[in-house]
Formats: structure tokens, sequence, C-alpha cells
């Protein structure tokens, strides 16, 4: 891990261009395979930044870390602090949106480990001698020091030889010349850096806005957004529906593609083979005549309207997504322009996309093994740059995991140095190592498996293990209890508390998560047909008329879970996770932690849509930061009530006919001048 | 990772110089520091290398494990295999000793990709068109083939095109002779892999000898192995010991410096700060007027003798190592040849070691920040290769961390790639991340903190982190319970029981280790002051007369120890340990199984030189390979006891006053043609 400063090789081994650098740096953490990607944080999130650092013998060293942001020339260095067992600590705060530059370097300081051992020496002769020795690292400080300090140090030197020198002065009182705090650190200001070891290579940040770690999603098809039955909704139909989702607390609206829609293949109803005449087809099968994945269909509205909506959702504090899916109806302009960039048949006919013996005739595959490769992926990319110039800032790709890897790490690098605000979501529901592999190419946050991990134990070793180790660096969750594509087995019953359950692991499991409405709010339940996954009547095939005004719906109940989301800080982080023992498979008990440890929630959730579950759970109060003797308040924020607890062990009982989960908040006893107890 | 064949940008980012590389690699392992280090391994030992690979989609993979030896050009591949999860893996075994470098290569197979499609095809049409790209990629292959092969794969070919246009053939047929198993094979053989991805960096491996790995050391002066009292001991009289040594099983002897030793400043019996006219000073305290770190000191012989003593013990299976000790007494030539390679005071007197208050003037350290750093470390060096071409393979290498590290680096790595059996034991016993990276850097063996780990807690934690984690891939431990420097306060009261349960210890917890005898087998036990770890009397600064016929010598106990060593492969390797629960704090059991399965042996130690102990051990006979509902036969080593064992508990008793150890084999029961029982 360690280089020297400079860089010509003076021995055989290139490795070592100057062996007076003494200092070892044998691990910078946090790291990314070794610098190979980037770690992701936010802005105004710390950095805490460890390294193993350390020389031969008992030498002092300096440490510092070292950052700066990539483009921009000046290095900031924070000194970095011992621990204890050789490893060092500092921290930085990227202010800024942008990618980042760290490393450490390490030297050994001779004016420092002189002054450790003269302030250990008691023989007369030997403080005498080593104050000569000092006065020479002193007298070199003040060759580097600029005027004034460089003459002060100067004037320190001679006089700790003088004094050193004097017989008449005692040895005691050279010692405490010697040791003066004050010079001390006007020396330690122009150390001698010469041999300094740095490390190696220096390790990348990708410092995202807020939202890219904590984020709620509402996903619809404007399509459906019509008040008025079965007449194809616009933008201006989603733009009357902007209050409502506002109100409800989200703060990202996602759309399904909004391009015009193949009609060569076009599915029809329920993924029918053959479309009827007036079916609108799969958003997903994208292209036709009036153009591809920079237009707009029609019937959705026009460019003007699209800004026009994209600057009222910001009005309401929501941003708007859009779903960019790289493949090609038949009918896509692309296969006329570039017929190089697909896979062609001996038959003269286009490859579909297929998966033997599945066909699916309406999709035409990009080639990512095109001779015009280049060509292609500067195309591919001028697409998100379309949309980033109409004011998209947040992209949810579909199926990276289908074109190559390589793409995705050069189009969202460049992207991001452009517009280093743009964030990128993965619809990758595909195996555990290519969806890691996509986040650290680049993609903000990732799709995971919660949709499919139901049970306590599932939810357990799932959610420790996103919540943990060196993934939590680059993989940012983002959780959803369903989408278009999801309508799991669980929720096929429709009982509300099996949906507000699920909501509530959703919304407070991880900092990020999002819902497909209103298919959730409503309770969609019915599947396509039996074991399938599918909705029946999907909007991925059809439109749809959804009835806002049911009085059964969830939104004030999601409403309320997205407003407990902004009011605690705990939630908007996924570092702090921690599973709490309880002695009932049914129920799912945890804890999170804001940063600062001022803001603690636990979450308590009974998993039985059908039956009350009770049981005790385990909370020690000190790992909450109350006083185990001292009662402390658990504030349901769910149900407003409050209990009072004390000790390790609450009994809690869930019924999942009202509500089938607490959010507690923590309220710490205070006490105030009058002496009255209150809570925070 | 991964980067690609080629070698010049083609894009803005300059780590994409090919966008059709689909393939990812995304983690070879074994790795030491992402390869900044190299993995050891010793000759003979097969070297399992996993990759997480994969590509985009649904296409085919091929993997290779390429590794060559470092100054070879040949680079051999071998196919790795799918393990599940996209993880692969290969093996190679090192058979000659050196530098290997490894790596991983991966890339999308059209021709395996277009065949395990064809396999699933079930449409008529679908057959005949695949059929015809198929044979596409196989006349690719008939291209890229050597004569006959290329003649019968365009034949191939050819047939199969024909075929597929033939409305007469019926397209099982077709499908049948495009799924060919004899051609596929063929095909196989010349795949086309320009778009290949290959794992950078390349990742080093050392293969040491297998004494490496699994050594018995004797440590013993010299001076002392005169059997006339006090006469000062010669390579001579140790030659007439070496019998002796080796029928106690070791394969290494190492000594103390046998270098002049400096007569300035010399101590005294038991560390004196003044000596007597007739002491014999600490052979660390290098260097005298009759020469310094290449010269013998007189008293013990000549360097032909030396070599003698080299060729009688190699005779015996007997290797000597010695100790590397780069530090200078005042009067070593090295001060007056070269003066710049020494800290200088302003009293021009060199600066001795010291950590104040202590101070050591018997010992000039060298500066490692001279100017002339080259000269000085072209020196060191040449002190290996003096003793290297005097028939030295293995050199205990004295305080390492208080020499600069990189030096180290730069001297073993140097010195292995022109003698790679050489091998070095770190006598560093310091910080754990100091101590972990000597090992990185090249030292074949680390003392550890053994002889400070005594109770089962400490043990069982201490020998589970030296067995497991990825620093087995680089700290190879070497057990010793005692050293010239460390006396434990548990050997101080001179049981027995102590003694050799300390020694079953050190023996089998580990596959190396050495002990410091004759203070070991004749349990040398008084500290120089209460409280204190040195040994009174120490050999360090006197000569000692050792009886050898004390009829309380634990010699044939070690004699029994290490011949269990030699016969047990189990004990040859330290990847495989496991400690049993047993219900006694006074007890540690554990288990260690050969590679290959087929040695399982299983200690019990009383570590209590008191009492009796007895408990209940748990062993899985399932995880020994024992069928659990048959007996097993535990043959104890020791005591040359069999026991018949069957499930899971096994009662255990241990006599301090007899033997404090168990070393069993499990003997697995056979059944033979003639269907009687017996055990192996």
């Amino acid at each position: 891990m360690t280089k020297t400063a400079a860089t010509h090789p003076i021995l055989p081994d290139a490795t070592i261009v100057d062996g007076r650098v003494r200092a070892v740096i044998d691990a910078v953490l946090p790291n990314v395979d070794g610098g190979r990607f980037a770690v992701k944080r936010v802005v105004g999130e710390s950095m805490a930044v460890t390294a193993h650092c350390f020389t031969d013998g008992h030498d002092v060293l300096r440490v510092m870390l070292r950052w700066h942001m990539e483009e921009q020339a000046e290095v900031h260095e924070v000194p970095m602090k011992p621990l204890g067992n050789d490893v060092w600590i500092a921290e930085f705060t990227p202010l800024a949106v942008g990618r980042y530059l760290y490393s450490v370097t390490a030297w050994v300081d001779p004016f420092e480990s002189w002054r450790h051992d003269m302030s250990r020496r008691v023989d007369d002769d030997d403080i005498r001698i080593a104050s000569q020795v000092g006065a020479i690292e002193i007298a070199a400080a003040a060759a580097r020091a600029p005027c004034a300090d460089g003459e002060t140090l100067a004037r320190w030197a001679k006089a700790l030889v003088t004094a050193a020198a004097e017989p008449a002065t005692d040895a005691k009182t050279v010692k405490a010349l010697a040791l003066d705090n004050a010079m001390a650190e006007l020396a330690e200001r122009y150390p001698d850096r010469k041999h300094a070891a740095y490390s190696a290579p220096q390790l990348p940040l990708v410092a995202d806005r807020a939202r890219a770690r904590f984020s709620s999603w509402y996903e619809l098809f404007p399509r459906s957004a019509s008040p008025e039955q079965w007449r194809h909704g616009t933008f201006k139909d989603v733009q009357a529906r902007l209050p409502a989702i506002a109100a409800m607390g989200f703060n990202v609206l996602y759309f399904p593609p909004i391009h015009p829609i193949g009609r060569v293949q076009r599915k029809g109803k329920n993924n029918a083979l053959l479309a009827d005449p007036d079916d609108v087809g799969s958003p997903w099968a994208i292209g036709a005549a009036e153009g591809g994945h920079k237009s707009i269909l029609p019937a959705l509205g026009t460019a003007q309207e699209f800004r026009q909506l994209l600057e009222r959702a910001a009005d309401f504090g929501l941003e708007i997504a859009l779903d960019i899916a790289f493949q090609c109806a038949p009918d896509h302009p692309y296969v006329k322009t570039h017929p190089s960039w697909f896979r062609w048949r001996p038959d003269r006919t286009v490859q579909y996309a297929e998966n033997p013996p599945k066909k699916y005739q309406d999709i035409y595959p990009f080639n990512f093994e095109s001779d015009d490769w280049r060509g292609l992926w500067a195309e591919l990319k001028s697409v998100f740059d379309h949309w980033i110039l109409e004011g998209v800032k947040i992209f949810r790709v579909d199926n990276p995991h289908t074109k190559a890897f390589p793409f995705w790490e050069w189009a969202i690098g460049e992207i991001k140095r452009e517009h280093p605000d743009v964030l990128f979501l993965a619809e990758a529901f595909t195996r555990p190592k290519v969806m890691h592999r996509l986040a650290k190419l680049g993609f903000s946050q990732s799709y995971t498996y919660f949709t499919w991990r139901n049970s306590k134990q599932e939810l357990t070793e799932y959610f420790t293990e996103l919540s943990s180790g060196p993934r939590i660096d680059y993989f940012r969750p983002n959780i959803w209890p369903n989408t278009p594509d999801i309508l799991h087995e669980q929720l096929q019953s429709g009982e509300p508390a099996m949906f507000m359950a699920r909501l509530v692991l959703a919304a407070t499991l991880a900092a990020s998560y999002g819902i497909y409405g209103p298919a959730y709010e409503l309770r969609e339940h019915l599947p396509k047909s039996p074991g399938s996954e599918e909705y029946l009547n999907s909007e991925k095939y059809q439109l749809r008329n959804w009835n806002y005004d049911d009085p059964d719906s969830l939104a004030p109940f999601i409403t309320r879970i997205n407003q407990i989301r902004r009011d605690n800080p705990a939630l908007h982080a996924d570092h702090d996770l921690r599973f709490l023992p309880i002695d009932n498979d049914q129920i799912l008990a945890y804890a999170k932690t804001s940063k600062d440890g001022n803001n603690v929630v636990v979450m308590v959730v009974n998993l039985d849509p059908h039956n009350v579950q009770s049981g005790t759970v385990q909370l020690d109060p000190e790992s909450i930061g109350v006083d185990a003797s001292h009662p402390f308040q658990m504030h349901d924020l769910l149900s407003n009530q409050r209990f009072l607890w004390k000790g390790q062990h609450h009994y809690i009982r869930l019924d999942p006919h009202s509500v089938p989960a607490h959010v507690f908040v923590v309220r710490r006893r205070m006490r105030d001048e009058r002496d009255f107890d209150y809570y925070l």
C-alpha cells in the first residue's frame, strides 16, 4: 500500500525509491476493492478513515489524512489520531456533490521523537547532549518556517544550546526549556516531511446529494392517471395528482418509460400474444414511428408539458424519476438507422430477446458486441443527457445486468462527472454478486430481495447483511414491497395487516424505499393466475382507473409512516440497524440509532396478518443511552401512545386487526431546573 | 479488478480499452492486500483459487486460472469450474520453490452460448435458423484450429448448414447434429478469446520448501556445548551433540550469533554493567577487532570447522539456522570503516541504543536514515549472502521490527530471487500489526505470543486467530514455550507437568515450533529475580555446563512428541485446527485433520500442573469422517493406550503426575475381506 513521494526507482526493486522512508501505512479503510471502485457517502455525512500506521523502533509518527475533490488542485490535510493498536483515525466531511480522492501520509518525526525521548530523560549529561541534538532539529524547523516563526524558532534553538553548554544552568532548567509547549507547538507546524510515506493508490469517494441515501419513492403509470374512466392519462392528469402524492410524504415520483410504444408484435392485455387494435401496449416496448428513447408518447403530452410537470412536482418537493430501459420494439427508429447495433440472424431478421424456449418477439436487445460499440455507447449515454437537459436527475435503470457492465461504469462515470447530482437506481433482481458489481460500478441505489424475504429469520439475515460489512460503503438498498412485476404471494389475500406490516418493514428497515401505487395503497392483490407474481389486468399492458377515494385506502397510514421517516434521523441512514431478541417467531423487533446517538427508534412488527401475537422483547437501556436504573418513555408514533419502560424485558402485544406494528421513538428522561421530570 | 488484453485506451475513461469485453472478474482469492504481497505455500501443496466471474444476461462464460513461475515465460492454464453463486474454482500445485504469478481470464463464449441455447430449443424453425448461426461459430473455430482439426470442424459446419436447409431432414436430426458431443469438445479447444477479460494485477505466490511450514527447532549456545566444565564450547563440541539432538527428532538447530563479541562496554554475568576480564559477553553484542557479522568468534572454531559442522548436521537431517542481529558492539569494525551508518551525537560519540531512561551502551544500532542507506542495505544483504555461500539456508532474524521495513522487503526479495530455498524467521515480539507487516514483507515464519497465552481462553482465542482468516495465507507461526529471553512465570516452579503440557501445546497447536534447550529438557526454571522473565545465570552472558545425563530430562518425552509430529500429516499444516468443547476450564481439547482427511489427531491437555482434572469432551464423529453409529478407536500416541469411543461425549481424566496430555490419533474401523474388524 505504501509508496514514496519520489517516483524514480533507485534500487533494483522498483517499489523502493528511497530507503529512508521508514513509516509504514498498511491498510486504509474504508475502500472498495482496494480503490478500484468508489466509496459512497452523501454531502454533509462525515467520512471516517482509519489506517494502520507504524514505524520501526520507538520513534514518533505523525499521520495525516489527505483529501481533495478530484478535479480541484487543493489538497486538505487532517491530523490522524492514534486509537491504539497502531490504528489511526481522522474524518472529513464532503460539502459538495462530486468525486473525491483520499489517502494517508505518515512520517517519522525527528522533532517529536526527540521531544518524546527528552521528556523521559533523567541523567544530567544526557539532557545537555540531547538538548544540543534537539537544537539541530529546531534550527531545521526554523529554516522551513516563514520569517517571524523562523526567527522565533531560531532564537529558541540558540537559547537551548547556550543553556545546555552553561554549567551554571541546572539540567532541570535546560530540560524545561527543551520541553517548552508553546515552542513545540510552533515547531510542529514545520515538520520535516522529506521521508514521508504516502498510501497508494488514492482512494475514490463519491459524495451524492442526500436523496441518494434517504428517499421515498412512489411509482405510477401516467397513462392511468386520468380521472375519467378509460381515457388515456396525460402529464396534466399526473399534475393534478401531485398534491395528493406529496401529501402522502413521498419525495420521488417515478414513471415507467414515457416513450412511444412499438406497434409491431405489440402485446395485448394480460400479456396476450396478440393485441387488440385499441390496446396500449407495454411502455417497455420502446420506440415506434413517432420516435424512440428521447421522445414522448404523444398520448401523454408534449415535451413542454413534461417540463411543466417537472416544475410543478418540484414545487411539491417531488422529484420525477424516469425509467431507462435500453431495448427496442421492432419498429424503433434505431433498427433502421443503426442496424449494426442489433444481432441479425441468417434469415435477415433481427434476433429478438429470448431465453430458449421462451421468446420475446416484441423486444430487440442491443448487441453490446457490435463493431460500432462506441457509437452505441455514445448514443445510449446521450439518452440520459437528453433527459438531464429536460430536468430529470434520477433514473431507474431497467435490467442493467443484461447490458455490458463496462458500459455502466463508463456512462455513469461520464454523466456524474458532468452532473454529479444525478442518481441511478439499478433494477437488477439477479444473483448477489452481479447486483453488487452494479453498485460498485456506480449505481447510487439498488433494488433488493426484500419482496422475497418474509419470515423473521429471512428478514433478520438479509438486513443484517445489507446494513453491515464492507458492502455498506457502496451498496445502498432501496426496498419495495411491490412493483408492477411483483405481487408477492403474501399480498395476494389482500389483508390490510399484511400491506401495513410490509410497508412498515420497507420504510424502516432501510433509508430508501418505494411502493408501486396506487396498487399498494388500494391493496390491489389479485394475481394473473394462481402461483403467478404478475398482477391481474396489469397496468403494464392496459390502462387502469383507480378509486383514490376508497375509504379503505392505506394512504393515511402511508402518510403517517412517511412523516415518521422525515422526523427521525435514525431512519435516514442504513449503518446502524440492530435486531432485538423477542421470544416469538411472528414478531420482528429492531432498533435504529442516528449517527449522533440522539434519535433512537424501535420497530416491533407482527408478521402474522391473522392473529394477535405477543412476546417479550429485550432492549438493553444502556445500548440506547439510557441509565439502566431509570425508566424511559417509549412513544409509539403510529398510535401516539406513550409507554414507560424500565430494565431489559418488555411485553409486546400486536393485534393485526388494528395496527400490526409499533414504531417507537425513545424519549429520554430529562430533569429541568425546577426539578421537574420530563421526556425529550 | 478487470482489465482487458489490449492496453490502449479508446474512450475517455482510460480503464476501458474495448467495450466488447463483457466478462467480469470481480474477486480473485486468496490474495494479500490485493496482490501487494505474496501468498505463501510450500512445494507440493495445492493452491486453490476462486474468483467471482459472470457476464451480462445468460451467455455462457469460460474461465481459466492462469499461473506461471515469475521468471519463466510459459503460462499454464487450468479450466475453472463453477461452484454456484458465480464463484469459480481451480487449483494448481507449485512443484518447485520460487515465485509464481497467478490470475484469471474469462470470456463470453459464443460457441458455448449457442450450444446451451440450442439444447433448449423446441421449435423446428428456430432449430434450423440457430443451426445456421452455429455453423458460423463452428467455421470460425475451424479457422482458428490447425489443419486436421480445422478440416473436421469445417466439415461439421458445412454438414450442419446442409442439414438445416434440407426440409427432408427433420429438425430433431438437425438438433442432434448440432449438439454432437465429440464435435463440441473439438470446437471448445479453439475458443474465440478476443474479448477475454484478465484479472489485474497478477497475484504473487511464494512457494517455499516444506520446512517453511513444518519445522522443529532446537536452539543452543555452541559456547556451552563443551562437555568439560567451564571450557568454552566449540563447533566440534556441537558436532558431538548432533546425534542426541537428531535423536530427539528436531530438524533445525539454531545458534545465537556466532560472531566476535565486542569488548568495549561488554556486559558481565547476569547482565552486569561491568564485566570481569574473563566474562564472555553477549553474543548479540556483535563485532570486535577480529571481525563482524561475516566472521566467526575464534573460540568457537574456524570457518572450515563451521562448514564441517553444517555437513555433519545435514547427515543427521539437521539444518543449522543462524541468528542475524543487525547491530554493533562499539568495537565493531563498521564503526570505523562506515561511520556514516551510525547516528553521531554532538559530543562525537555514537548514539548507542536507548529507550529513555534505559540505556544500552554496548549496542550501536544502524541508522537507516543514513545518507549512505544504499551502501548500508547492500552490506547488510551481503551478510546473508556470505552465510548462504557457507551453506546456511535458514536465518532467525533478531528484532526485525527495529530496522526499516523497506529494507526487509528488498533484502528478502533479492535473496529469495537468487536462493528461493532460503527461509527467514522473524523474531519480533511486538504489536500485532507490526508482526503481520513483517510476515507480509517476506519472512517465512514468525515468532508468536504463545509464551504469554496460558489459559484455555487465551489459547483458544489466539490459535483460532492464527489458524483462520486471510492471515493464514502469509503468517506462519513458529511456537516457542521458552527462549533465552523468556522464562515465563508458569515455568518458574519447574513442575515437569507444566514443561510437558507447554511442549505438547507448542508442538501440536502449530506446525512449526521450537525450544531453547538444553534449558527446556533439563527444566531450567530459576528467574534472575522475582517477577523477571530472564533466566538466572543466563547463557546470554556466561558459559553454562549442562548435565545431559540427568535422569529427569524430558528428552525422551520430547523425542516421543517429535516422532508423533513426523508420523502425523495433520500436524504438518496450520489450516485445520478446531477446538473441542470440554466442560472443564483447565483442560484444552482440539483436533487437527490432514488436507486429505485421512489423518485426524485429537489433543487433550491438562493446563493445571498440580491437580488431576477431568471432564467430558465433545467430538462429533461425523466431523472426523466416522459414522456416528459406529465405535472408533482413539489411539493415545503418548501412552500407547487405545480407547474405543462411540458417539459425541467422552470422559477424559488427566493426572499431571504422570502425563498431562493425550495425543490421540483416530483409528477408523475397517472391515477386511474375511469380515474381521480392524482399525487402520
